[in-house]
């Protein structure tokens, strides 16, 4: 249902993030990248101009006529917290409205103080010492990342499996120790929303982001709009299973996608295909991979094994997602993506092709990230920009009834 | 991006979704229905009306005020052409404005004439015998539903592997035998645009149907849109891999879900149970299948093993879906659901639940469809009407500009 109120909204949206694809832009440069109609943004720019949102950067002299004026985003008008809860650490960063990162904190996470009150303890920590750096800045919202699946009407981690939470109301919880507007999503829906929001020619793709890491997941945007389904768990991916009644999963299932090329998975392969390999460091994800990593680079014969076989099924998986959501993009991320993601994609792309329809595999190319700061963050600091702006929004809903383009507009209205 | 014209259009499809699932509504119904302003209503009602797309039905006596006038769609305004291009027919239907069926034509399709021109020829057949009658009404559109891969904005067949059809310019040449506005879809596309159409909750939903025939593949809507992704092949769920390496697939891939669920699977499955079952058929896939369904009723052993075996893979395939959509309801259709479909989602429930995670699986439900008439052909004749009513909004551009809620009314304008 599209109500007036969520055209609005996501007509803001799109001025907002044509802003945040450039240094500054004019009305008729805004216009032509969201095909919004002058009038409307004109309406909108007004309301962004009045909330401090939207600042004029500066005035041009035009050959003929008045004189253009630049919009840009308000660098000055306030701050977002980004908060990234992942399973070792948290990491909160400070963003401007440009969604430029401005300082950040982190704190390790110790895997045996997992119980909720000893988690949200630690976040707390990491929220309150970001939040008394840039104190000059008004805090405008925070966004919340959380692993596994989540509510985001309720606040609440519904299921986090690698801490055994099960309907945690997180939120609640956490606005006890900061009175500011807060909104809670998971990491690859936030991974989505950074895209969105900080690569403009995003918004107007169907791509995917998919997660390597100890969790092997994918978020998706159709249309610009990130899946979410009906309880916000679509992007299941990692769960999809290759191998009927294969490797057992953490999940209960067997055979999943994660079995095969998520850390642990991995790990098994190397196990299965050279039991005492040094390159096996016993329980530790993150050595191993490092340590796989440098034996590929030097042609170790089992640690090519390993990605062959890896990139088998990962080219299997990927495959799969291209036949379902016939993407434009696929974005591999993650922190196993960092280590392996380029020799794996390299690998698995035959892979990929022989699964994939062809139609399909023409239009999909695929790129790895190569994070300047932690997206998870700046997705989570998106998702609060949007609450924010929303905000801003809402506080003109009388004048939604009224028609733009007969709303007295300032001299230079028309003329950008 | 969502300019003017594109929210007018989606907004016009709601008011017509709205009247579609009632016999007549009142304005005022029409706005709760689709959550928009009385003053859209107005506006998009009275476009409506003054195209003849919609009649006043009657008016109410108001216990205070101004009688209600109560809207319904032209049942004489016009027809709509809805075919169904299959592998082994061509079925066509003429429908109304509200998807009432009128007539239909029924040509079956040689395997051994499968050329493009032979099946154009036995196409336009079809078409022109269809449009001979319910000649009072004017041909408002033709919307036509190919299989395989199709290219909406050609009119293109770029795909249909069982014809070995590749890049097939279907609209030009059925155009030749016929001058009226056309439109290409492929099946599962229009299944889930028939239940858009025709089920007005599904607009609000997120839903998939999977079609169970001699090929198997999904559909999908994502908040009311149909998935289509970058090339308008997403939903192609049969080709998802659930056996890394297993059985070879018509579509060169192996291990495909098609491999198992398909009736040529099921018949291989069958084979290897028991390969002197009297229930085989030699290569007639739907004598088989009958067969099986029967066996089944009767309790024959390797017929239950096959559908054991069946659901197992067609509930480890539904988990997938249910786990990267998260949809709300799993609609099942096709020629092989509509034999064995029961039987097959009863014995899957257990495999499905066993590999969906719990949050997405307890927010879907299952359904059979049962279908009145050839959906495939209704959800075409949608595209159809689809299109024509992109064309009425059209008319209306320069007052897109104008504000709705100023536009003169007629007296009965809020009144409803």
């Amino acid at each position: 249902m599209r109500s007036t109120a969520d055209i609005r909204r996501a007509n803001a949206f799109d001025v907002v993030r044509a802003l945040h694809g450039t240094a500054d832009a004019s009305r008729r440069e805004i216009a032509q990248a969201t095909g919004l109609s002058n009038a409307t943004i004109t309406n909108i720019c007004n309301l962004l101009l009045t909330a401090g949102v939207v600042t004029e950067s500066r005035r041009e002299k035009a050959a003929t006529g008045r004189p253009t004026t630049r919009l840009t985003l308000n660098p000055t008008h306030g701050r977002f917290l980004g908060v990234d809860i992942a399973e070792t650490y948290v990491h909160v960063e400070t963003l401007n409205l440009a969604l430029d990162c401005l300082s950040s904190t982190d704190l390790e996470i110790d895997y045996h103080r997992r119980r909720p009150r000893q988690i949200v303890e630690r976040v707390t920590e990491a929220i309150q010492r970001e939040a008394e750096a840039n104190r000059s800045l008004p805090l405008l919202g925070v966004g919340v990342s959380a692993p596994g699946q989540v509510d985001q009407v309720g606040g609440t981690s519904v299921f986090a499996p690698n801490w055994g939470w099960r309907n945690v109301p997180l939120l609640d919880l956490l606005t006890k120790a900061l009175d500011a507007p807060m909104r809670l999503d998971n990491p690859l829906k936030s991974l989505v929303l950074a895209q969105l929001w900080t690569q403009p020619l995003r918004a107007t793709q169907d791509f995917v982001v998919v997660n390597l890491g100890t969790g092997v997941g994918l978020g998706a945007a159709i249309d610009g709009h990130v899946l979410r389904g009906r309880t916000n768990s679509a992007g299941e991916w990692g769960h999809t299973v290759i191998v009927a009644d294969g490797r057992q999963c953490r999940c209960g299932s067997r055979g999943c996608i994660e079995a095969y090329v998520g850390a642990s998975g991995i790990m098994q392969t190397l196990r299965e295909v050279a039991p005492n390999s040094p390159v096996l460091h016993a329980d530790d994800q993150t050595l191993t991979m490092r340590a796989l990593a440098q034996a590929l680079e030097r042609g170790d014969p089992a640690a090519l094994a390993t990605a062959e076989r890896t990139a088998h099924f990962l080219g299997i998986g990927l495959a799969s997602v291209i036949n379902m959501l016939n993407p434009e993009v696929v974005v591999l991320a993650g922190w196993v993506t960092q280590l392996l993601g380029e020799r794996l994609l390299d690998m698995a792309r035959p892979h990929i092709a022989r699964h994939a329809l062809a139609v399909s595999m023409m239009a999909a190319s695929f790129e790895i990230e190569h994070p300047r700061n932690n997206s998870v963050s700046v997705g989570a600091a998106a998702t609060a920009l949007e609450a924010y702006l929303e905000a801003v929004m809402a506080t003109d809903e009388s004048a939604s009834a009224k028609d733009p383009s007969n709303t007295p507009a300032p001299s230079n209205a028309l003329s950008g």
